[in-house]
């Protein structure tokens, strides 16, 4: 974490709301230390959104086995000067010992829908709301857009591009992982190349032929040290940079030492066509056209609408911080508390009270409806919700293998109704519906919770 | 970094575009290591905004001192296969010795401006691209919006209660420094108030109450425990929430073990109005009201219009991404390399050659004009870039005290035109002039460039 600049290092364990701090210590003082479940759910989709892909489930079970108070964090807590030596002390001890039951990472889900529950002591499952939902925010959030990209570039590469213009470094990496996740191909990112396997992809910016005193003399240099590589061609004016990448090309005829060019501005359509025919005319039907410049879903699909002849895609920042929907409406919400059902009853906020499942219905392979019910019912249909911690351990049913989460992604978009993947807005919505036994006890807790 | 899945560590040096990477290499091989001036600027200011606030600097002056590639970051990048011996030798040694100059945090500033200049060897200038500007953009970004919210508070307090809807762990923190320095007043983020020392703040949320059997049994016990606290009333009925209030604080006259009530859903001018009635009418003139609920500068200066009794607001989502313009259009351009003007030719992407100069003309303490000049040029106005680093050493001239800075950005902004200030659009704009020999220098470069 670059930019501290007190004498401490507090951990990611003081990366949390005070609020959560302030109540751990009531419920101490309070001894209510009953078992709670938590329910992690999003309230609205977006206008731009038929579903969302769940995302960051890694990070969370990570976060939650290597949760520790250090020295500097209870230092920093005592400073504070509002937490008593009793919720220091259990803060210093602090193991997460609860159970997750979550959506695997990839799969896509609704409204309103559960898609992780904590059950642990009350404390224990309030103390880790706010990096659980940042981080499952972030990463859904941003691998519900991926989709999105992906889905109109309909097979044709995609490079994620966004590094410089997600929020912070840590967006960065986890955006690079969500997106791949999501189906896009490469990130420029090195750091999330490195730490997470995923392919990295990036040759020159403007700088690189902007720093030569002749744009062909640059070029050439480049494809000098990296044969096969894509050339940058619209520094000064477009077309003449792929002249010149022809007349490369030319030079060493059968060593293919530059593979694409790519075009970063202007009328972009008529750029690749009008590249296309010169390539082709030259006979280099096989140098690949790659295009950039303030891409997003839409201005991918009216390209290839247009049968512009481009055979990739660099993506930056719309992706990058879903420009058209940057943030979810993701809540925490007590469920449950000493067996209990729990609900509120303020203005246009339901939850629903209890430990839930999530069925789909499916028929002949497509989703036709999701069923929010009681953990306990047994619906014919799929399950969604699995144990990924027990006890505060992580348990086999927790997907780890970045490549089997992506391929696990891609299944189950191909299982949704078709129209969901529709960019524009769609009457036509996923069906939700809440079990009899579930809206029944959400009658009843709403019932008790009027009284009190 | 949380998520890291591969056995080795990259650091933060592996942040940056692979592209970065091979442009250095191919330098590196063709010779080409004399000084660069890169110069970072935004094109245009988003719809919403008539200035922007800077921010960001300490945490790049801090990253370019400590830049280094570790064992763990060579590793990572030889796996690649992509970058020579001779590259990854230089990486391993790598230092940055440049130069920087840049706007001091807390300066506003507007469209086409350079605010940060980097004068280095090409190679080191260029290799640093992808996390400055990762930086810059998104606090800049932020701070920029909380200027709008808390120009709407009009002095209330305002609150930073945007950690779990900021995109990741780093924009969490790096925002609530932003949000400090553009005036908010503190931040529930418990790690940027240690690392930063930035004040703290946070009392219960909806949970909190809901663990209890009775809402009037919560309130009480948390008054216990934190005398003079905030407490939440709307998890069922607000005002029934306010007169349980009334109630714990009649049981006890004269120790005020509660100082405002915070409402969080309904409509919140009338809850207010009503709150303050009842609250008044019991005598309790002194007990405050906070509110939150999806508050963005709009909302609150509706709130305050209609004369809505409020004395703080927490604001989060909106404040937090940015939510109406969730990114800059934010560049790093070539501007010079070995003496030599550079800009680019392409469609609707001008920029500025060579080392350059912002000013800021000022009459009765106003800023009435800013001039775009030559770094070497002496115009009648207070120049705005200072050189923070020289040779890779930050100088005197870099702002460190956050308090300073924060008083600063005040300063700053009451020195801007009234009008910039205004929530919605208007039409007369802040001028922003090229002066005349930066305007013969760019069309010699601009000339010069159409012949290449």
């Amino acid at each position: 974490m670059i930019g501290g600049a007190s004498g401490t290092s507090p951990s990611l364990a003081s990366f949390t709301d005070l609020y959560e701090l302030t109540m751990v210590q009531a419920y101490l003082a309070e001894g209510l230390t009953d078992t709670a479940v938590f329910t992690l759910f999003v309230r609205r989709l977006p206008r731009n959104r038929r579903f969302l892909l769940a995302c960051g489930l890694a990070t969370v079970v990570e976060y939650l086995e290597q949760l520790r108070f250090t020295d500097d964090d209870i230092a920093g807590l005592r400073s504070l000067g509002r937490l008593s030596d009793a919720c220091l002390n259990w803060l210093k001890d602090f193991r997460f010992t609860g159970d997750v039951h979550a959506i695997a990472e990839g799969t896509p889900f609704f409204a309103n829908e559960p898609i992780l529950e904590v059950v642990a002591p009350l404390p224990q499952a309030q103390l880790i709301e706010t990096l659980l939902m940042n981080q499952i925010h972030l990463q859904t959030l941003l691998a519900s857009k991926a989709v999105r990209v992906v889905t109109a570039a309909s097979g044709r590469s995609v490079v994620d591009f966004a590094s410089r213009r997600e929020h912070g470094i840590d967006a960065a990496v986890k955006g690079a992982r969500a997106f791949y996740i999501a189906g896009v191909d490469a990130t420029s990112n090195v750091l999330a190349g490195a730490q997470l396997g995923i392919p990295v992809a990036g040759t020159m910016a403007h700088s690189y032929v902007q720093a030569h005193d002749q744009e062909g003399e640059a070029f050439r240099s480049f494809a000098r040290s990296f044969p096969g590589t894509t050339i940058l061609v619209d520094t000064y004016d477009t077309l003449t940079g792929v002249r010149r990448v022809i007349d490369i090309l030319q030079e060493s005829p059968g060593a293919r030492t530059i593979a694409a060019v790519r075009i970063d501005s202007g009328d972009i359509a008529v750029l690749a066509h009008e590249a296309r025919r010169l390539l082709d005319a030259a006979g280099f039907q096989d140098v690949g056209i790659f295009a950039s410049s303030n891409l997003d879903e839409r201005a991918i699909a009216t390209l290839l609408k247009e049968g512009a002849p481009i055979n990739g895609f660099g993506v930056g920042t719309s992706m990058g911080v879903s420009s058209d929907a940057p943030y979810l409406d993701m809540v925490y919400k007590l469920a449950e508390y000493s067996g209990r059902g729990r609900t509120k009853l303020s203005h246009g906020k339901p939850s629903l009270p209890g430990r839930k499942q999530l069925f789909r219905y499916e028929e002949d392979g497509k989703a036709v409806a999701d069923v929010i019910g009681q953990a306990e019912e047994h619906l014919p249909a799929r399950p969604l919700l699995h144990p990924v911690m027990l006890n505060g351990r992580r348990t086999p049913e927790l997907p780890t293998d970045l490549g089997a989460i992506r391929r696990r992604a891609a299944d189950e978009i191909a299982r949704l109704p078709r129209h969901l993947l529709d960019l524009d807005g769609s009457d036509a919505v996923y069906p939700v519906r809440v079990s009899v036994a579930l809206e029944s006890h959400h009658a009843d807790v709403r019932e008790r919770t009027r009284t009190l």
